[in-house]
């Protein structure tokens, strides 16, 4: 797998009076996906806390608004891991709507110990971004 | 189809600092489950508005919560008609996890105009519904 | 106090396509109310939490939409206790603007322990509770 | 004005399984308190939509998470005007508590016709946001 894609519909509770999707739902789209791209290589967020004791927190991000998406829209959430330290890697996720894009994000996620002190990101982890990061390169 | 089953992840943004699904977000899963329960009958929000000018719209709500749904949870919200009129329709909506309900709401839906008052349902709409009807007595 | 009287002012992100609030969120303005008439009564969520190990759910919901709210509305929250048991009671909240009601609701509402077990109301709570319901007589 | 504060109370829907304000939210709470700003100098979502044809889009965020925030906090949204043009704007939002940053953020937003095409920032909205910085130089 290059990228790790993630299908959102559009439902009323996601747009706002302005008739488009309210620009802060793209951060929860993408939250969404980074953790349905962690199911499928086989870690679940309330896995992930309570046999590791770890949580996946954002610290930074650069987002840039594109297009609006509006009700009934399938948006495409694109992922992919772009680089990884200790305890956070870097993260590219778009979202697109037939073939074009509506919003580009790098967020830095870091992990955290239930308390929010930086953790290591766990072994089986990284080695998968690692090799994903490969593939893409 | 005797009831429409949609399912529902919970992911962080469903979830309160009380570590279960904050207790509004129901609402919007069963709007989400209505919606596709319209689509599969060939009917859109978006299309419904634009083709037939026609907004569905909550006007009553009866609700209980059962039991809690927590993050990485995939809920079932199943959906049926139990009841038509000229302008409105009620349906009777529930979230089960596993097999155990953990919120059910009966739901008295208006069609309306842009400009919110009551109109017919599209005769298209309320045959199907006629028959889902039938179908589960 | 006759009535706990909380103003909520409608952000973009009230708001849904259909250009007005979101149908769900009204819950979450019911919510904010009952967390502040608790506030000047003198507890806190978090304090019930951390102090008595208590959580306040909302058990059953029965409410009606009777006009829409739009962007820069302000409506106030009017929030009364209505009845009190052992581990529970009821509010009465409505949504009002310019002296019209927009939304009313009659809320359960049950104290449980932290793994969500019905518990005793904190007779400090009980206690106010029922003389606001003498005054309100 | 230097600055313009908005206070953010944190209720249980702002906030996630994590026990802290759920990320995204924070767009929503600079929204508001942009929304605020507007207001006190004159100018309201609603009005500039009606009066002048004009909608304010989020176009690009630049934001960092400094420190978690929890339920029954109070956030003051500090925000103030950084540069101007023609149909755009930056504004830097910061979200602090007892005096400590728990997120800061730079965001362009562009001022739209009702198609989403930019357009020129009212005169009145320039002229008051170019004396702002002044002061603020």
């Amino acid at each position: 797998m290059l990228v790790h894609d993630f299908p959102v519909r559009i439902y009323y509770d996601d747009t706002d009076a302005g008739g488009v999707v309210y620009h802060a739902n793209y951060l929860k789209f993408c939250e969404r996906a980074r953790t349905e791209y962690l199911r499928t290589l086989g870690f679940e967020n309330s896995g992930l806390r309570a046999e590791n004791g770890i949580i996946i927190v954002v610290k930074k991000i650069e987002a840039e608004y594109l297009a609006p998406a509006r009700l009934d829209d399938v948006l495409t959430i694109r992922s992919r891991v772009i680089s990884i330290k200790n305890t956070s890697f870097v993260m590219e996720q778009k979202a697109v709507k037939e073939g074009k894009e509506n919003f580009v994000m790098n967020v830095l996620l870091v992990c955290t110990s239930e308390d929010l002190r930086p953790a290591k990101i766990p072994d089986a982890v990284k080695e998968i971004f690692l090799k994903e990061m490969e593939q893409n390169a």
